[in-house]
């Protein structure tokens, strides 16, 4: 059985043909050009769709179902995404264009809980039923399973934990609110913050490795500064673990799930992150350090996870 | 068909036979006196249940399930509590010494979700598929319903909102973390802010009402004398307010449930309460005032909450 996954990004559409364990087959792209009609859009996500069954030698009956990763708020039941800021979508009826150049099942899904999806189904997520991915790039993104279900929000817009205030009257945050735990914990929080430290320390490691320009400034730099010793980027490093873990404890009291992911920029540091990170939940964890059931763990499929987690959605209907 | 609820407390053990729309048709009570082994409790609530039975007339073979609300962590499976501090329970296996009595399905839930479930089933939130209840007493404590089903946690211990770091550094919690939720928000917090509050301003109001002595101080007075227009407990009140109202648009983030319902002392107050809150959720709501879709409510079940929940818990058993 073949499904397609189609991840609509702002720059570029991505999408594959995914075999039912949710391996990749035949993988290809087009530009978005976001500004156009969302006519257009969806047509050339459609046409992308069919030179990709008909590269890979099979026929649209073959296709059991079509799943799209969509930035912004779907609507999973009607076909429609209500409001996505970055394309200028709003009550957008992507099933009903779709459909016009190819008859498939097609489901749409807000594309981080698509990749979350997708960690869930063929990555490192494979082996639970309970299972949170947490994405530290832009912003603090997140897509949250609860018994093989996606949980979304009654209004679909919900699993938004990086808007969780985290410290009140704290930084002011994109979406309106102080102290969001995405003004801590996102890779943007952690660059800011160093570029700060490395300004206020010429002196340091810190600002040697950004070679004269501070917006070199990057994660790597500030692991990497502190791996050789440097202060001020230790007490970054340090400054930035505690704030996600504590945002890491509030997501387990709530959801306790078998196993929390990291994705995103920051994730690439993998145990220079883990392992002081999970040093540091110990101290915060309801129950004492014993009760620290929930695996920490790094996302596997990077890019590829919102393609596979949109193309496997038809688990969550057919089921039903 | 006639269930039985259980509600276990530390002081009493509450029971009733309750029909299949969530109506108490026979109550009654019998003290826990907890410091007794387990055994002895366990035998108490199933004596209890059998003379129920009898009081109301029925027999056995017409009770179609015991339903159990205890404190703690319950392992719903096995029918065993793993752990419940102020009843000196762990892995306590309920179950199979309950069904030594009175042989029937059992089950067993925490009873802040028992109670959230019968407010779902049968009081406030009957008429919602996704549904939290969050009981402003000595802790903040939480109930949690997403398509219809308990959110438990993998390891039996989520829903803990109360739990939920909203100021990171702050007021140090019972569980060993700093800036809960529920030290802000709890009944308790209020109290402990008001009799400060009241002491350092004995020309205040908030201070006249207590007649003398500050331990009278509880949420009602402090709501009471704001309105009598006293700016001392205006500003606690404002301050409360804040601190609840940014947890709540937290758990609107993350789950969106259609409606969250408010119990607990301080809920007494109802639209005192309820509508300075809901000005200020909408001043921090992602993505503006219109987007506040979710009702705020007030619980109405009182202590049978946790009774009515604990009886329809076969619900989710049967259905699955």
């Amino acid at each position: 059985m073949y499904n397609i996954g189609i991840d609509l990004g702002g720059t570029n559409i991505a999408a594959a043909i995914v075999d039912e364990k949710g391996n990749i087959l035949c993988k290809g792209s087009v530009p978005t050009m976001r500004e156009r009609d969302y006519k257009e859009i969806v047509k050339d996500m459609a046409m992308l769709a069919l030179q990709l069954v008909s590269e890979y030698g099979i026929t649209n009956a073959d296709i059991h179902s079509v799943g799209i990763g969509s930035p912004g708020t779907p609507d999973t039941e009607n076909g429609v995404i209500v409001y996505a800021n970055n394309l200028h979508f709003k009550n957008t009826p992507i099933r009903d264009e779709f459909v016009k150049y190819f008859n498939v099942p097609l489901y749409i899904e807000n594309d981080a809980n698509a990749a979350a999806y997708g960690e869930f189904i063929a990555g490192v997520g494979d082996k639970y039923t309970d299972f949170v991915a947490i994405t530290l790039g832009t912003g603090v993104g997140a897509g949250i399973i609860v018994n093989n279900k996606i949980i979304t929000g009654s209004f679909h817009g919900g699993s938004e934990l990086g808007h969780m205030v985290i410290q009140v009257g704290g930084s002011t945050c994109s979406c309106g609110r102080k102290g969001c735990w995405e003004e801590y914990s996102s890779a943007t929080a952690m660059i800011r913050e160093a570029k700060k430290a490395a300004i206020a320390h010429p002196e340091s490691k810190l600002y040697e490795l950004v070679d004269g320009d501070i917006e070199n400034m990057n994660a790597k730099i500030a692991f990497d500064a502190a791996e050789a010793g440097d202060e001020v980027a230790q007490s970054l490093v340090d400054w930035y673990i505690d704030y996600l873990a504590i945002g890491l404890v509030n997501v387990i009291n709530i959801f306790q799930p078998q196993a929390i992911a990291l994705g995103g920029g920051v994730s690439a540091q993998r145990d220079k992150l883990i392992l002081p990170l999970k040093d540091k939940m110990l101290h915060e964890i309801y129950g004492g350090a014993e009760s620290l059931k929930t695996e920490l763990l790094v996302c596997e499929l990077g890019n590829d996870a919102g393609i596979i987690g949109a193309a496997m959605l038809y688990n969550l209907y057919d089921q039903a």
